[in-house]
């Protein structure tokens, strides 16, 4: 059986890390088996291999082409993670926000390794997005914010529409409005199952 | 000679069929020769060698994966037809709303076979899209169908601008407003000539 | 040490011409060695080694064939130039508007030649863009120019997010207000030196 790899993205505060608790709840219900692997942990972990003791924000502030190498060297690990299980939900971002420009979560080389079947965009309305982004800092005036959230929005689509170009599998857009993670969720593993055309 | 493809593509109810045909009348009239060829129809065709007596409907409800093989095979077929004619309209979508998401009529294995010369995005107004899909089927309110419309008619463009990257040919957005469907067709008849340098 | 490339893009009128100009002073004030291409230039200069005095306008009109051909023609040009400067700066465009519609100046065989690290996408205000444009010529009502300029800037991004999947690297996008040249040539300078890590 060939294994499924879907490839769930968000731009924070969408509510994607809610939605992927329930799911696995659903799934867990269902009796239905799906691995999440979270891609940010896994470059995490390779990081520290080489560098005892180093954090996600050290990770962050480390220039691009360093992180562009783990990058991929977390997606050669993950390929083998793919492997073990019949489906596997890949937990990362269309895009990043870095201080030099969006970079992408999903380049060519990465695509190549994952070979996804399915990618899916968690959108939700841009208020509920700045709302909880400011419950965790209060560093920027909302109109600035509101715009920052728009073009990532924006700029994922893009790439979403590129992602879909080069790999020939489909983007599904799901918005998740405040309070309906579980039907959400629901809404998710329902797609993920007509992958196999149950 | 070097054979040309031309891809045409709009989302439906832009009035893309109209356009086609009043396009086949002006190039007659002007003595071109053009040869369209319909995406779908081949797909059908081909799954019609395979199961007696299927339909357009049961394709549409197969699973993803099914329909991308298909979609492989069609384009193998359609390269095989572009050969024997100068130049050759394929009449087909950059996006396909399936209920596992956007999946495109245009990825880049496609792109390798069919190797296109200009990609034409047919546009219309939000509104005249809407009404003509309600004459269709009354099946849904208004303001859904609306954001639905807006989002196909964005995500068409991002997937362009993807196709257009990956082979370096041009995409050329074609306005149809309601009863011009002559004029956009000599538009679209004039900006083929000129690949030409005609 | 490995040569660097920087795209820098923007379309007529955002003042990508002006910022280009004042990176370099800055640059220079800074004792940073920063080397401008400019793919257009280099284009016609190659041109011009076929066909003696073409001039700038006659490429334009050229069929798009011809001109795909030349571009990568130049692409292969750049890509000896870059390897003998620790950072490059091309100057080019995510989109030329042509009458066959919207052309890339980056298709994957382009990018395949120049490996840049970085996609910069200067942006300025509609209005400010669309005055700069009216200056050069008085052709078209305003409202027509407003719509055009926004479809280009958004088939820019469209385009720019394609060009990140496809080689990883990132892509910045700098408002450029007026009358903040040298802020935002200071801004370009400041991610440029980031790359390397400085």
């Amino acid at each position: 059986m060939e294994a499924r790899v879907i490839i769930v993205t968000g731009i924070p505060g969408v509510g994607k890390t809610t939605v992927l608790r329930e799911l696995l709840k659903e799934a867990g219900k269902k009796g239905a088996r799906l691995n999440v692997v979270n891609y940010a942990s896994i470059m995490l972990e390779m990081a520290k291999e080489k560098v005892k003791g180093v954090g996600r924000d050290d990770l962050r502030c480390m220039p691009i082409d360093l992180q562009r190498a783990l990058q991929m060297e977390a997606a050669e690990r993950i390929e083998k993670m793919i492997a073990e299980s019949p489906e596997t939900i890949v937990d990362t971002h269309m895009i990043i926000r870095t201080n030099q420009g969006y970079w992408t979560g999903l380049p060519l080389k990465v695509l190549r390794k994952l070979r996804p079947s399915l990618f899916v965009l968690i959108e939700a309305e841009l208020s509920e997005i700045v709302d909880r982004r400011l419950k965790d800092k209060k560093r920027k005036r909302d109109e600035v914010l509101i715009e920052e959230v728009k073009e990532e929005m924006g700029f994922s689509r893009f790439v979403a529409a590129s992602c879909a170009t080069l790999t020939g599998a489909p983007v599904k857009i799901l918005k998740n409005p405040a309070g309906k993670q579980v039907e959400v969720a629901n809404q998710l593993l329902s797609t993920i199952q007509k992958l196999r055309g149950a």
